[in-house]
């Protein structure tokens, strides 16, 4: 029985990490955490019977505690909570679903307790990968990307070589403005840019990848994992999101993971890594595919991604300046307060006022977004 | 240091694996074999400086062994050099470049002897499958495809596991005559064949690929290199042979190859399985290459095709038919005696006449081939 923990169960990897447990018998939920959706929470606690769950709201979880008290679930709540989670004994696998850099600590927690993390937190390697990837090496852990493209490049490394790796190959859908110019984009209004073509996520990872934003904390989050330089990973624009990303060797040859977009195999795969099993869904039909395009991203309408590539280029505390400012532009823009093009104006102009700080610390990134969020909130 | 024997060293094959070893210092060619092309082949000797060099024809080795004889090298001839220089001690690695079943007894010799077969001659594994797989399981000795498609089968199988292996999508260019109809066919002359739009291939091997017959004899290649069944492979037109052959495994995840072509590759990588190092040529450029297409592959026009795939799943002395009926076809169109048309007709007649034999031997095999010769012969 494999035994799996999982942050931000209420969320979209979340909810369907649940669906992947249902399909497989010999996997058990013992932790869950999620933010403050305790109807749901209370659902997957009565169907998955975990031993632990965490609700960041206090409040909420003196709700949830009162509705389950028929049941053996230790409920806790806030950071302290979280981290119980993470380190809980009985558990193998954290699942880090949780959105933000809020999973830095609990995910640093879990990889000293010696759990294996399948990550699908990008904040955490983007902002902390300087202090995450050596403490998983120090603890014998290992870091299973679940981001659809990561897990593809992972796929497309087995039986590799590092030393042989010259390039990672990120491929993009170009998200729904794909081919606008910049003044084009002037006017989008939130719900243009709610629109992804090919794959259904949060409201937030829907905006960044309609602004490339997220491509950029995908670059970033490869460096970390696949142990490369930023100029060694190259953006491809691959609209239909069939090819989820490309591996080029020293010999030239390229070993590529395509499939439908389903999140549930990358999430089935870094769950049950190095073994292959089988997954209800789609699959590709490739007598009906048609054709697959490829594009050379347009990085001065979406600049926010030529962003990225400095700020991983640079390192520091930048990374976390450029994550910061992109979340809290993203919020202001989703609640209306600013136009979609401010979005990286506002990341921009938080880059250029920051003074980067080398290596910095755990507390050092918390004070960077601090920093970051009370500038953009002067700003207005 | 490496030692290396080719059969073929004056084809395309062998060539081009000479390429890969003047690319490479720490390789040694030990021992090399060619049909008739003396002129080549004491170049070769005189660059490569091998210690046993086979010619097929006897009266052209005798010339040979003349023009060598202030060099160390002995020079064998016919069926017995062939087995000389195929289980030649000093030879690690053995590259069948050789076209035809001629291949079958020199790789069964070399297999018995111990070498690893680097295998670029796919009529062994068609027509004798059943006897050299079982026979390299029990030598302890490694098959390693040279062709391009199978090579990216087999990359793309690295990693992963056999049992978890769904389906083999073995990708095809369609020839010069994609999207053509059988009534077009009819005209069709040696000129045109022999213009393959995207591989520098021999004659008899642009021909078959012109007719598909080729993409029939990988399909049956790749049932014994992959251990699956003909049922389990999926011919892909893929016309801009960017993709050279995938597979789908259980969960649905979709791993590929991808390269320019380039021959060198696959010899490079079976050559050094499993490492890859650098080598030099042109690379995939994915933000210039503008799209990949998809189709079906039209088996009513190209039904030698859908002839292979019976003959495979049919099993026993068929498939020496199948490619018996088409090797003595295409050199009859090569020497303008038949029409286009008539290669498909031949391959289907003889199929249709013969009484298939279940598990053949060698000498089975061999007779099976020599009937198929001789009715081609009495029939015009």
């Amino acid at each position: 029985m494999k035994k799996i923990g999982i942050l931000g169960s209420t969320g979209s990897i979340g909810t369907q990490t649940l669906e992947v447990v249902r399909e497989n018998k010999d996997i058990e939920v013992t932790a869950l955490a999620a933010g403050s959706n305790i109807r749901l929470l209370e659902e997957q606690i009565r169907e998955f019977a975990p031993r632990i769950a965490a609700v960041w709201d206090e409040k909420k979880a003196k709700e949830l505690k009162e509705r389950v008290k028929d049941l053996p679930v230790k409920i806790v709540s806030g950071m302290d909570g979280l981290i119980q989670v993470s380190a809980f004994e009985e558990m193998e696998i954290l699942v880090t679903a949780i959105v933000g850099m809020i999973g830095i600590r609990p995910t640093m927690e879990a990889i000293k307790a010696g759990k294996d993390i399948a990550l699908a937190n990008k904040e955490t390697l983007v902002t902390a990968g300087h202090l995450i990837m050596p403490l998983a090496k120090e603890n014998g852990v290992s870091i299973l990307p679940v981001d659809s493209e990561h897990s593809a490049i992972f796929q497309s490394l087995q039986g590799g070589q590092q030393k042989a790796v010259k390039k990672i190959l990120l491929t993009a859908s170009g998200g729904p403005f794909r081919g606008k110019k910049r003044e084009e984009l002037a006017d989008i209004q939130v719900e243009d840019a709610l629109k992804h073509p090919n794959w259904e996520m949060g409201r937030k990872i829907t905006i960044d990848s309609s602004t490339m934003v997220n491509k950029g904390l995908e670059v970033i989050e490869a460096k970390w994992l696949f142990d490369v330089d930023v100029s060694q990973i190259q953006v491809v624009v691959q609209p239909q999101s069939v090819i989820h990303s490309m591996v080029e060797y020293e010999d030239g040859a390229v070993i590529a993971q395509l499939g439908t977009p389903d999140m549930k195999l990358p999430i089935q795969y870094a769950l049950y890594y190095p073994e292959r099993r089988y997954l209800p869904g789609e699959r590709l039909d490739f007598w009906n595919l048609g054709k697959l395009d490829f594009e050379k991203p347009d990085t001065d309408t979406f600049y926010g991604l030529a962003l990225a590539y400095e700020a991983g280029r640079r390192g520091g505390s930048l990374p976390t300046v450029f994550n910061a400012a992109n979340e809290r532009a993203v919020q202001l823009f989703l609640e209306r307060k600013i136009g979609y093009l401010e979005i990286p104006k506002i990341i921009k102009e938080c880059m250029e006022r920051h003074k980067n700080v080398e290596q910095p610390s755990l507390e050092e990134i918390l004070d960077t977004e601090e920093g970051v969020y009370e500038y953009i909130n002067s700003r207005k």
